[in-house]
C-alpha cells in the first residue's frame, strides 16, 4: 500500500521510534483543531483521527493512540487512561482497583494509515499487571504501574532500549511493517 | 437572543421537559455523525457538539450533556460518566470509590445553545453524595447512587416529578431561561 504519509503527533520519540521499525523516513506534522473522539476504544479513536487529520491535510497520514485496559474494569480506562492519569493519577488508579481481586491489565497501542481510500489498522498488545505501588522513574504516563507479562519490573523501571523492544507500541509497529 | 432553535437530542423526555420549562415550543432533531470529544469537563463537550450541530444543519441549535463529578477524583468521570456505566456500572463505580473517605459528588446539567455567531451556556449543578449501593429503580443512568444533598432518597428512589424539580436539568435549564 502506502509508504509515503505524514505521522500526525508532537512527540520526536514515536517519531524516531516508528521510522527506525518501519524503515521509512517518516515526515512528522502537528495539525491544529484535531479532536479525539470520546471513547475507551483506541480502535474507534485512531480511525476518527486518521479520517480528520486527512481531511485537514489532504494526504496520506499515520495517526497513533495507546492506552491501558484493567482486566477488572472490562475495558476501562482503555484510550480514556490520559484523564484518570490527569485527575487522579497513577496512585489514584492503583486504589480505585484495590477493591477488585483481578490485577491483570493490557497495553495496547494502535496506529492508523488512511490515504483517503484505504483505512490500515495495526494494533499491538502486551498483557501484564498493575503493581501494587508506582515503581520506577522512567517512561511517562502510567508506564509506573504497568508490568509486563514474564517481566517484573514495570516499565517505569526498565531503560527505555529495554521497554521499546518489548512493548505495545513496538508489537504494533511490528503489526503496521507486515501490513504496509 | 435566541428563540427558535432545534434541540439536538434523540431524548423525547429531555425535549418535553426544556419546552415546558423554557415555554419554548422547541423542535427535536437528531444529526447523524455527531461526535463527543473525549474530555470529562461537560463545558468543553458541549462547545465542541455545538459547534458540529451547528456546522451540520446551519441553524440554531440547542445541545446537552449531563455527568456525575466524583470529589475524591478530582473531576472525574464527569462526562465521561456514561463510559464507566456501560463497563463497570454503577456497582463498579462504587468499588473503585470504596478507598476513598470523601463520597461528595456534583451532578452537572449543561446546555449549549449556537446560532453561528454567539455560544451560550448554561450549567446546572447539585451537590451531593453516593448511597453505599445501587438503591432505587427510576430514572436512568446513575441516578440509583447518587442523593442530593438535603434529600434521603437517590434520585432513582424518586418520582419522576420529584427528580425534575431538584436536578440538574431543571437547574441548567432555569438558567438557561435567565440567558436567553
Amino acid at each position: 500500500m502506502l509508504n509515503q504519509f505524514k505521522f500526525v503527533t508532537g512527540n520526536p520519540n514515536k517519531v524516531r521510534e516508528a521510522s527506525e521499525i518501519l524503515d521509512l523516513i517518516l515526515e512528522p506534522v502537528q495539525v491544529g483543531g484535531l479532536f479525539e473522539v470520546q471513547s475507551p476504544d483506541l480502535d474507534v479513536v485512531v480511525r476518527h483521527k486518521a479520517l480528520q487529520a486527512y481531511a485537514s491535510l489532504q494526504c496520506p497520514v499515520m495517526v497513533e493512540d495507546s492506552g491501558l485496559l484493567f482486566r477488572a474494569w472490562n475495558g476501562l480506562p482503555g484510550a480514556l487512561v490520559k484523564w484518570f492519569e490527569e485527575t487522579v493519577g497513577c496512585s489514584g488508579m492503583l486504589k480505585m482497583v484495590e477493591g477488585f481481586s483481578d490485577r491483570g491489565a493490557t497495553a495496547i497501542c494502535c496506529f492508523a494509515v488512511y490515504d483517503g481510500q484505504t483505512m490500515k489498522i495495526a494494533r499491538g498488545e502486551v498483557n501484564g499487571t498493575l503493581s501494587d505501588s508506582i515503581r520506577g522513574k522512567n517512561g511517562f504516563g502510567w508506564d509506573v504501574i504497568f508490568i509486563p507479562e514474564g517481566h517484573e519490573q514495570t516499565y517505569g523501571e526498565m531503560s527505555a532500549s529495554e521497554k521499546n523492544g518489548i512493548s505495545h507500541r513496538k508489537r504494533a509497529l511490528d503489526e503496521l511493517k507486515q501490513i504496509l
